[in-house]
């Protein structure tokens, strides 16, 4: 199952290059994470007041193929690889209709006050079974 | 007395204009006012760890003067204009050599857990006095 | 008549205080008039392509009276105040539901290559006549 | 031959989590690259606006080992893994005192008007012979 989430391309996401700044595809994935969480029903909120969890991305592998320019309406294709209790790892395409702008591999996990490993909510390990 | 912190233009400041996002001089500047609240021997994470206080912006008036440029080596000046017990006044210029790129006043309170307001540390109550 | 443009708080919004960093309702305000500015008719990329004229903020009074925090939901406000030929001031507040976040007055002006004045596009001329 | 960039941790570049927004490692690295291709001689203005040339990234591989806070003073250490006539690879750790919190490779191309490959500045294709 594939998420899609739609960013359009402010002022404040180009540089001087005239394109998208190669940080902000990052920003713009973490939206569409926690889009993805909240349509789980998960409050990361409530997870950060109440549990004291929240989520922490590990690692990235990210490729960058064709630039994104001011005012794109782009989509970011997000979709889980794995789930184990404790790490879940996603693949997120930024494209432009049909074109791949962006492609990453995000591995993200929760910890707990003081860093501690946490499992994952049971809603998002359920996410491939 | 005038306190100063030197800027570098990064690639992550500029957008497609070619210059300094609008926004980004208000990144400037609080690194700035950081900067001096350190030196005055203030340490904020233990005003916020311990003590549940954070400063927080009330009110910002900015005149955008002239671009600021990729590579630039820009100076912010800040100066207190006034302090009460709960409230600090600055003026804040930005400037490149001898030209005047932005100048904003900005209006500094503290508040403690739940936004309640707070008094000003004694450090920046006495600095004008 | 008011623009109104929905605006999502997402982490990167956020700072160690828990609430959007105070530079970062500049970047909502701006997603607001370029979206506003599109809804004319306008493609600020032609007219940066074709005519070499960008918009340029000139001055910011902004007021900060409540946070916002992560995940809400808030709506930008944009009414024009007043437009001359080279001159825009607009009026833009953040609220959450019927809460006032923020408020700021911006002024915003043309400028060709080289940052020489230039006029605005009719249709924003038109806006208030 | 290892480069030192020293990188100062402001509000801006923290999150509601309390640490910094893993997206911003992506501009504290990009600041090091900065630097870097000054010291070799290299003004990225001038490439820019005399050839219509610039650096753009192409992969990133990023580990977040450890967070780092509010105030604390990084180092990011910056060493050229591989050059080609087109491609430059590095690796680029942040470090706290002895802590890795962050580890990187990066791979960089040049690009001329229109997206199409442009060969590496001289100065940084001598770097590793």
């Amino acid at each position: 199952m594939i998420h899609e989430f739609p960013v359009r391309v402010y002022y404040e996401d180009t540089d001087m290059g005239g394109i998208v700044y190669y940080a902000n595809y990052l920003r713009f994935i973490e939206r569409a994470r926690s889009d993805w969480v909240r349509s789980l029903g998960i409050d990361q909120n409530a997870m950060r007041g109440e549990d004291g969890v929240v989520f922490v991305v590990r690692r990235v592998e990210a490729d960058y193929l064709l630039p994104a320019k001011f005012d794109d309406e782009l989509m970011v294709k997000t979709a889980v690889k794995a789930v184990t209790g404790v790490r879940l790892i996603m693949t997120q395409d930024v494209v432009r209709g049909d074109a791949f702008l962006f492609q990453a591999e995000v591995t993200v996990v929760c910890v707990g006050i003081g860093g501690a490993p946490a499992r994952l909510p049971a809603n998002i390990r359920r996410q491939i079974h």
